[in-house]
C-alpha cells in the first residue's frame, strides 16, 4: 500500500461490541465472554455477585471489563435486597463486595467499585436510601471512569492531528473507543497500523475488531514488523505515531505496559517517531518502575497460538513476562485526564493548581 | 528462570534433521518437506531434474535446501545421462539446468549449483568424462559452501565465550549447524534465546527443533519480548549477543535480514549488548540496502498463523516485508567467511590480501 492509498474514516454512531460487553437487564447481568470474541458473540449470564465474581476469575471479561462487570454485580445486589431489612441489605450488600473484591488480586478496578459502593451505602438509615445510594453510587463510577477517558482521548486527540497514522499496540480498552468518539467530534480521522500482540494477538483481535467495527482502516502487523514499519521510507507509509495506553506510570515516568511496547517505543525513539503513553492517572504508590511487580504468565501460551501447539514439540522452556518497562526517555508524552505531560514532569499529575501541561 | 539456572550444552554426535534434508539414493532425490516439519517428518521423492525443480518450486525446501537439492538434481542427471551419446547427454544437463535455474526466481542458489556444473562439463570429450566432471564439481559446489559456513562459525564461535547466553531470530539453517560444531570443537557451550519469528515461526519451529536435537539450552520467546530480554536486568537473564543470519549485506554494511531483525539490533545498541550479523560474503553488486529490493509476501499470513485465521474476521489490510534493514550503526560485527568486519569497513572483505579482521 502506498501513501496515496490513505483515506481517513469517519466512526460516525457505530459501537463496538466490546464498547458495550457488560449489561445490566432485569435480575441478570449478561458479560460478553472475550474468551471466545471476535469468533463468537456470546454473553455469560450472572443471576448474583458471587456468578458475576466467578465470571470475572473465569476471565470471561478482562481489561476494563472486570470495572463494569463489579458495577453491574453491585447494582444488581442492591436492587434484590430492596425486600430485605436495612441490616440484612447492608450485609447482603458487604457480602456481594467481598465476592466482587476478591474475584482478580491483580486488577484493582473491582475493588474500586466495591470501595465507592459500600461507602455510600454506609449512612442510609433504611434499605429505600440504601438500594437507592448504591445505585447511584455505581452510575456515578461509571460515569467518573468515563469521564476520565474522554478527558484523556481529548488530550490524546489535540496532539493527533487529521488524517494522522497511529501505531497501536495490544489493547486500549475503554481509551481506543474515546479516542476515536473524540476524534469524530474534532472532526478529525485516524488511520491504524495495529501490531497483533503475540502471544494473546489482542491486536489482531480485540483492537482490529474494534476499529474495524468503527469504520476505521486498519492494517494489521505482526510484532517484529514494528521497527521497519516505524523506519523512514517504510513501504507501509508514514507513521504520525505510536500511541498504546499504560497498565501503569511510576512517578519516574516509565511506561509499564503489554510486553513488546518498550522494543517499538525505542524504535519510535530512534527514528523521531513521537510516542505517546495513555493514563488516567499516574501510579502515586510508585517512585519508579522497580515499585511494580511484573507478572510472569503461563508460558505455555508462548509454545502454543490460541491453544494450539505452535513450536516445535521438542521445547519446554519459554519466557512470558506479561508487562514490560519503558524508561522515561523513550517516552514523549505522558496523557492523562488532566492533559499531556513530559514523563519527568509526571509527578505534576498531583498538582493541578499548576495547570494542565507541563 | 534465573542466571544460576543457567547450564551450557555440548552437541556431541548429534545430527539435526535439518542439517541432512536433501538425500540422493539410487535414482532418486529425497527432499525433506519443510512445509510440515516438525509436525510430521516426510521426504518428498524427486525422479528427474524436474522434479525437483517443481519439489523447490512448491516450496518443499527453503533456505540453503534449494541449493543442495539443485546439486543432488544435477548429480542425479549426471547419472541419468551415462548411456546417451556425448550431444544428448550434453543437451540433458543443459535442460537440467535451465530447470533448476528458474525453480525460485529470487533465490541464486540453484543457479550457482546450475553454472558450476555447466562449467564444468563443457570441456568433456566423452560421456563419462561428462558424468564424471559434473559429478565432481556437484561435491565441489556442497564441499565449498560447507567450508565457507564453517570458517564463518569459527569467526563466530571466536567472538562468543563458554557458557555464553545469544539469541537469534528466524532461521540461520546451515550457519546454525556450523557454529554449534564449530563452538563443541572449540570446547564451548552455548544457550540460546529463540524468537518465535512470526509468521511463519521459523524461529519456534525449525530453530528451535533443531537446537534441541543438538542438545541445546533453548528459551523461546514472542517476537514482541526480544527488546524487554535485552533490557538491563531482565527476569531472562543476561543475553551476551544477538546473533543473526543476514539474507544480504550491502557494501555500506547494511544488513538485510528477516523482518524483526531491525527491532532487534537497535534494541541490542540501546543496552550495549553486541549484535553479529553473519554472512558468507558482502553483496558486491549492492552499494547501499537502496540496491535491494524487499520483496512483499502474501499478506494473509499476518491474518493467520500456519493456515488457520487467527485475526479478526472483519480485517482484510496486513503488510508483510520479507526483510527489513539494519543500517551498519546498529550491527556491531559483520561475520563471514573470511572473518569478521567492522559493518563500515565491510569493503575489506574483497581485499583479503589486507588480513582478516578489520
Amino acid at each position: 500500500m502506498d501513501a496515496e492509498a490513505i483515506v481517513t474514516t469517519r466512526a460516525g454512531d457505530a459501537i463496538a461490541t466490546l464498547d458495550d460487553s457488560v449489561r445490566l437487564t432485569a435480575g441478570t447481568v449478561e458479560i460478553l465472554d472475550r474468551r471466545v470474541f471476535p469468533e463468537r458473540v456470546e454473553w455469560v449470564s450472572a443471576h448474583s455477585a458471587e456468578e458475576v465474581a466467578d465470571a470475572i476469575r473465569d476471565m470471561v471479561t478482562q481489561s476494563s471489563g472486570p470495572f463494569y462487570a463489579a458495577h453491574a454485580g453491585l447494582t444488581l445486589t442492591a436492587h434484590q435486597v430492596a425486600g430485605l431489612p436495612l441490616d440484612a441489605a447492608r450485609e447482603r450488600m458487604r457480602q456481594a463486595g467481598v465476592a466482587l473484591g476478591e474475584a482478580r488480586p491483580t486488577n484493582a478496578h473491582p475493588r474500586e467499585a466495591v470501595d465507592r459502593v459500600l461507602t455510600a451505602i454506609a449512612p442510609a438509615t433504611s434499605t429505600a436510601e440504601l438500594v437507592e445510594a448504591a445505585v447511584s453510587a455505581g452510575e456515578a463510577g461509571l460515569r467518573h471512569y468515563a469521564d476520565l477517558s474522554d478527558a484523556l482521548a481529548r488530550a490524546t486527540v489535540a496532539l493527533l492531528p487529521d488524517g494522522a497514522r497511529i501505531m497501536t499496540h495490544c489493547w486500549m480498552d475503554a481509551y481506543l473507543f474515546a479516542i476515536v468518539r473524540a476524534a469524530d467530534q474534532a472532526g478529525r480521522g485516524y488511520d491504524w497500523v495495529v501490531t497483533e500482540t503475540r502471544p494473546y494477538l489482542q491486536g489482531a483481535r480485540l483492537t482490529a475488531h474494534s476499529l474495524r467495527e468503527l469504520g476505521q482502516r486498519v492494517t494489521l502487523i505482526t510484532d517484529g514488523m514494528g521497527a521497519a514499519a516505524l523506519s523512514p521510507g517504510s513501504t507501509i507509509g508514514r507513521i504520525d505515531a505510536l500511541v498504546t495506553a499504560a497498565d501503569r506510570v511510576s512517578l519516574d515516568g516509565a511506561v509499564i505496559n503489554k510486553v513488546g511496547t518498550l522494543g517499538l517505543a525505542i524504535a519510535a525513539s530512534t527514528f523521531e517517531v513521537p510516542y505517546y503513553a495513555l493514563v488516567q492517572e499516574p501510579d502515586a504508590s510508585a517512585q519508579s518502575a522497580a515499585d511494580i511487580v511484573v507478572e510472569q504468565r503461563r508460558t505455555d501460551d508462548v509454545l502454543e497460538t490460541l491453544g494450539v501447539r505452535t513450536a516445535s514439540p521438542l521445547v519446554s522452556e519459554a519466557w512470558y513476562p506479561a508487562f514490560d518497562v519503558t524508561p522515561a526517555r523513550f517516552v514523549t508524552r505522558i496523557v492523562t485526564s488532566r492533559g499531556d505531560f513530559a514523563p519527568e514532569r509526571i509527578r505534576d499529575y498531583f498538582a493541578p493548581a499548576q495547570g494542565g501541561r507541563a
